[in-house]
């Protein structure tokens, strides 16, 4: 290399994607059947707070999950209605109800246990639809594309702090409109020190 | 290379070593000026269940801790004494307590937040000492030679299955007598699928 000459090299790297982790705290999706059981007939869901998911929402609407080992009272209902009864809780909440439910993706409900649904106007005994959530990543189809993912590839995510770690079997669900943030149950952010304050985490592809 | 000749390619490698995971429910640790505040002059623990680390026990005695907000009933303490009182609980109990204690390792209370403790003889107004346990791992002298680790390291543990993750952030504790052990709580054992079938992690120096 004679002096004067100037080497440029280009070394293309991909940073790791960044994603906003949020929270699920135990909670009801309805079918409509059941929804009118438990708080009236031709009763329709109100609105709390809107989720980051398009059309999803908080209801103002609760209901008590009992079993015959204890209750956990005023479990937040999701909406929209759904085509099935869902139940989605954390593994803490499930012992506290002497239930042993899967890691399970919503609505693979086969061989899950069920337990009783409490509302203002009536009870319904699910027979099953109680899940531990899968945790998993909403990822619209242009950030499919950009990251190059698909539905049902699992990824890493790494969190850091105090309770740092790397979540591996995170299941991506690609949809057009989907928001892209993660999901974990209150057990996965408790332990790995996810909280308002340290929400974001890396996509390890 | 001629016909006949046998090579043979020597290539060093250390497997990670393997551990075994236990969890620790929700417990307190007694000072004795406590222990005999809540059971009685004089009072000693009595062993329900050896524990791990030598020396280490649950004992049948259990307390109840009480804050403004709500309660927990029938908490194992954890014997023998010690020189301090400390109360190690899931992030999970303590929101359920009112409580936002930080991650820490044992014996490190300053700022610590406090809560009643109830027993049957009487009741401690502990002004702080509850802790979310840091991660951890006990590691006699001679495995930490083995394996090369000391007092205060951090390592990685992976653990496999549909939760499956590797822990960063665990502290190695090393100390003659210690037993090759692994210790989270509740929350970090429900967000990793670690339970009594699924309790064997890879230590990542």
């Amino acid at each position: 290399m004679t002096r004067g000459q100037v080497l440029i090299f280009v070394i293309m790297y991909n940073k790791p994607p960044k994603i906003i982790i949020e929270v699920s705290a135990r909670h009801a999706h309805l079918a409509q059947a059941d929804l009118e059981i438990l708080f009236g007939k031709d009763y329709q869901l109100t609105v709390l707070r809107k989720l980051s998911q398009r059309g999803e929402f908080a209801a103002n609407e609760v209901v008590d999950l009992k079993t015959a080992k204890s209750i956990l009272r005023h479990v937040r209902v999701l909406g929209p209605d759904r085509d099935y009864t869902q139940i989605e809780m954390s593994k803490t909440d499930a012992f506290y109800l002497g239930l042993a439910p899967l890691v399970k993706d919503s609505g693979d409900l086969a061989g899950t246990p069920g337990l009783t649904i409490v509302g203002p106007k009536g009870e319904v005994q699910a027979e099953h639809g109680v899940i531990l959530s899968h945790r998993h990543i909403h990822c619209s189809a242009s950030e499919a594309q950009k990251y190059g993912l698909k539905t049902g590839q699992l990824v890493k995510v790494k969190v850091l702090g105090k309770r740092g770690l790397v979540f591996d079997q995170v299941v991506i669900k690609v949809k057009d409109g989907y928001s892209w943030h993660m999901h974990l149950d209150t057990d996965e952010a408790n332990a790995s020190g996810v909280d308002d304050s340290n929400n974001v985490g890396e996509v390890i592809v």
